[in-house]
């Protein structure tokens, strides 16, 4: 059997339709290729599917932009970057004069005047050299390769980076940044120039997707915090003047590029990344935009999609008997996360006071979130408080440390069986 | 034992810290007891939980808005409502008398001018009060009880309506409506003072969070598409213009009311409600933010959080021989949704082509999405092409219609115990 | 011999092009015969000059904005009305719902949102229809005639005044005024409504270059510093958002209509009105705004052209006998201002000391404004307290009150022939 | 006896209040002796009055940015300059990165990114030296003297010039002008360190008001229309963001500089300095304003202030006879221009036509405009082709060409006297 996804992959290629232009206000990219057209996802463990012209490079530009913030948050720190760089949408367009008339800061990273401060946040006592070579090791820690630099698309954005530069000193006139202007928009500008094909870039948005980790190298880049901010900046602030739009019509934070490339990161799931150089008039790839959109109903990866309904957390819930004794069992299943863990709760409430053993069995369970492990330990330690003695039956470790956090553990348990409370199949 | 959530409750609510004025342009609201605090979480299945003044009730106000703006989408559908009412956040402050300068149109249905258009899309051609009594209706459906009005507060804000008459002009004089203004700005207010307590507004959250379908009562108040619309709509719109700080900092779709209310709902999880009436300058409740904040944080509830990492769907794979002769057995774990769907497609892809008879175990799997759903059922039709013989063991009907879309089916199987290829428990 | 400025109407209204649209959005505005075209101008002696279609009436419409906002000024006081409404221009379109963001008043009376604040400054206590009786006396007062109103135009213009309305309630919520804003909606349109022609209107315009004086009737319609404040304001607020273009081109405070009216007032010396319906995108009449650049160019009216040269203030200076003794005389010629008054002075203060008689002769002097009057007396209570005789010789009474300001006065001459010291003709 | 006007320009020093803060953002600024007071009022004949602090030399800073506009218009032409930089006023503060949103260009030359812009148009070819050293030659000449550089401040202004570098660079991006940012930056700082004290600018602003003609050296520095340009570009954007509250209340086209100066010009009667360096929050000189307020008000000099009634134009007409013959004599006074022309074209349309021979006088004519001469010599042309024999008694040459238009030309006649005609002084 061969998997139906890159048949899927090639069949939302074909049914994209292209009316746009390509960008010319850098010279070379007004010689790209039209018709190119390159799609791929990456998904959380590293199997990247791909179609179209995947060997095609083209420069990251403005996708470098929430890479380089994320290298910025961990470097430096989120007080440090946001006290320099806002992150509320602009309604402006991405390359305008505009400071945040309040706070006199660039009001989000995903605009070109936010993504030079951010750009100076790396390396800040660096040379421009060094510090454009912290960003490019940072992307290619993103990217899971050696990314290098297109000259001759870095060449060509020089000679026409006047209004760039304008944003550069607007920045330093407030103190955005102290370096030299001019060192800041070149190394931006060969940030913008780093080469990279969909293949990369899905591993990149997988990244962030992933909480930092790199899902090939298994690298952490950085930490999951900086990768969930900066999810939440792209949320609202990733496809230029039009937020609500592509939030209501797509659902998944996204940045796009004026090379024609548009990355989407959908936490824990996966990362795509489309290439197709004509642009509509905001700037975005015409195709990458309907590919997404295809993505988001197909896929059901929209943010705010309802989750389909989960069997009850609860898979068992009754008293046992076995040559260790009388139990009350409870046996779990699926996801645990606020949510179900909140259920077991109202279920462990529910005990019988004389029912004086309980087993708690995971080893169903298929995840368990920071929370529901805190509120299970919560439970278990009030149970036992209480009088009970508590079995856990981990068999696969979904927690790790079991103190209860007075310094208490629940017994522990290798299985069900092990303790001669197994239920056959089914029942 | 009891369950440690509502202690959570209310240790959030009395970590809060209260600074702010309550709201003195409604004369009648600036009589408010300053002082009330109240929260309550529903969950999926209905449970309540609350805190605080639960039994205070106060006027909705703005947290009307998302839910006629669902009753609208549910009546009107979304050509016609999007034609009337962007989505695109404002960048101005909820009462402002601007119109989407391209388009003429309210910029979206959570700031006052879009609201009020709103109101007049439901029942147009009905009376002022057939129109009010069709909102309040469906605002009861939400809520899972008949809800009232405030009678002195409605009269004290028609006292003052002054700028939301104007606003009802400017749209009616753009064609947004075509009935009387000042009819509109009565049910309007009449709307805004619908009398809840925060059970109430938890229910209607949870509704939103629940696909549409009330928690309690489980009537469907609107359809699927129509909730996500809603709660996309209220992550870049609902808190005023602060999107991007609400986003990074609390990531839950949300809404406010100048009564001190707040809403938020998370898809598939909690409906949660907070009631606190001093106000911070941009007109949210500031306890009520306050405590997002900790709900965000504490339960791990942003929409942008990285889930924690899953078990491997794949519980086992492997040759197995019984007295039905010999089985290629995959066991599945877990929820499936693309993600995981896709993994299992990677797995089918690697069956020896020598394995003749494959069993596909879901009496693991948690949930079931519509994709994954589909994914499954073309990787065995795929199977079955290539000559394979398949049996599903789906104990709990995760996939109902097994229609492998070409009008063949898998074979059935009860469990593996059936065909006599269970392993022990641990194994 | 017959004048040839009637030549000179003629000619620059046949050598105006056309290419603009009628006004559709009132109904019955649409309906005016384009092709109509009529001017005239008013002199400050009530002398009017008129070509074209000089009979057709036609509604006033905006251009009695700056008329209204004399009457309230003059009954009012700068105080009130300054602390309701603005004085700067708005870069907004003249039907904007914006208010001025720091101060929360209208921008200025020129915009409808400040026409209609203004609306209910006169008579404020009145009944709506006292009040809108008060503006029509008023506006028939700066025209000279008792002005009616085009029932027609009010009616149609009320069927769609939904956005005067919005502003109308917008000015009423910020406590603009504290009438019911239908009643003053109603007023104002009647006043838009009013009809006049094109002698009217240059009559109007003629009554605030005249310093408030109607030039026909002769009745002070208004103060002169309410006319001053009004022809500044028209300056920097009346042409819309081009303040800057039509100042420069152009240099004339002037106020535009929508029916296809323009105004210029140039103080001292002429009222002008133009009417031809078809208006440029920003609504102003094109044929209009074409004979005014003629007549700023062609009749030097532009406020900033240099003056030409003048004749020295001081005609004759030097000594003189006469069988009344040794006289120093001084005759004056020209208008004096402050320039010319300062260029006095100067000769005064060069009087050798030992001419004791002086004679300063002002019978050639064609004005005297009030600074040059307060310099000169100054400057002869100066001589007189160093020990001259000063004959002031001022056949015409120049200058009325004598009084130098600490009791002393000049002595008085009948003319220099009386002294017996005037010079032949040409001399 | 001593001219009261320099007792005047002290007291009026002496009653401006001080509460303002001198500039920081230049450091060498923040030195100034915040006490500082000079005033300085320059006549159309060069005559300077000046007190206070006259001999204190300061940068001119802003206000040299009309003197470079007009240097521009003067050098490149009107179509160049205003294809390139607006007229309009911005509404934004003056070192606004904002550029009109529609044309792309500076708003207006008054504030700093357009007076970048306008430095550029001055020599473009020319190296940043040359260029600098055109601008300083043209404010020398505009000044009366060789004016140098504070290279102290230029140094510290230079020092912090990121956001004129910002505005230079956003300029060039939109091909504003295509010499090197950092060159016109320093060019324009250069510019406006350039030292001067107040009889400097009081000199320079009666250029402006004196048609562009040095009162002093009468040398002509740009063409009367480019100092009309210039003027009426201040009326509306000298004064930043406050033009309606200026024109109501100065009424004087003005520019004020962060260094403290302000100047003002009134066209055809006074240049007029204030410098004081303490500022009001949008950057002008508090003292400046308060000192401007005083000389509007005192002096009369608003720009929309009614001139005094005049005398009729009209001195005398009637018949007379004299050995010559029978003559109908019209004897004309004071100032002609249009409307004083007009009152004269009447005059004589209403000779009977059985007076065959006319003599007008203009003995007593102050000043002759162009429009006005026009008028003259058009009523004496239609007269002689009526048959009427015309005598032109115009004894000091107002009217030096005669040529009716047509080839004929009125007789001559030295004076009243000369043909007999003269009435006794008074009569």
């Amino acid at each position: 059997m061969h998997t139906p996804i890159p048949d899927y992959l090639h069949e939302v290629l074909e049914n994209t339709r292209d009316d746009g232009e390509v960008a010319t206000y850098i010279p070379e990219l007004a010689r790209a290729n039209p018709d190119l057209l390159a799609s791929a996802l990456c998904m959380s463990d590293g199997k990247i599917y791909a179609a179209g012209d995947i060997h095609e490079r083209f420069t990251i530009q403005s996708i470098s932009k929430p890479f380089v913030y994320a290298l910025a948050l961990q470097e430096r720190g989120f007080e440090t970057v946001l006290d320099k760089i806002g992150v509320e949408p602009s309604g402006e367009s991405f390359n305008s004069a505009s400071l945040d008339p309040r706070t006199q800061r660039p009001e989000n990273p995903m605009v070109n005047i936010g993504a030079i401060a951010t750009h100076a946040l790396v390396r800040p006592e660096a040379s421009r050299d060094e510090r454009f070579e912290a960003v490019r090791a940072g992307l290619s820690a993103f990217a899971g390769r050696e990314l290098d630099v297109d000259e001759a698309v870095y060449a060509s954005e020089m000679g026409t980076a006047f209004r760039n530069m304008s944003l550069a000193y607007l920045v330093r006139s407030v103190d955005g940044f102290t370096q030299d202007p001019a060192d800041i928009v070149e190394g931006y500008t060969r940030q913008c120039s780093i080469l990279v094909d969909v293949r990369d870039l899905a591993v990149m948005a997988m990244t962030l997707a992933n909480a930092g980790i790199n899902p090939i190298t298994q690298e952490r880049v950085v930490d999951e915090h900086v990768a969930q901010q900066v999810l939440s900046v792209m949320t609202t602030c990733g496809m230029y003047d039009a937020a609500g739009d592509w939030m209501t019509q797509v659902g998944i934070p996204a940045k796009s590029g004026v090379a024609g490339g548009i990355i989407g990161a959908l936490p824990g799931q996966v990362g795509a990344a489309v290439f197709s150089p004509r642009l509509d008039p905001v700037g975005n790839s015409v195709r990458g935009v309907q590919a997404f959109e295809r993505f988001s109903g197909d896929m059901g990866m929209h943010l705010l999609k309802s989750p389909p309904l989960s069997r009850d957390v609860i898979r068992h819930a009754n008293r046992r008997v076995s040559g260790q004794g009388e139990f009350h069992v409870i046996e779990l299943q699926g996801p645990l996360r606020f949510s179900s863990a909140e259920r077991v709760m109202r279920e462990l409430e529910q005990i019988p006071n004389d029912r004086k053993t309980i087993a708690l069995d995971l080893a169903r369970v298929s995840s368990v979130d920071d929370v529901s492990r805190r509120m299970l330990m919560e439970g278990l330690r009030r149970l036992i408080l209480e009088g009970h003695a508590v079995y856990l039956v981990d068999p696969r470790s979904s927690i790790p440390n079991r103190d209860l956090g007075d310094g208490t553990f629940p017994a522990d348990a290798a299985s069900l069986e092990t303790l001669g409370l197994a239920l056959t199949e089914g029942s």
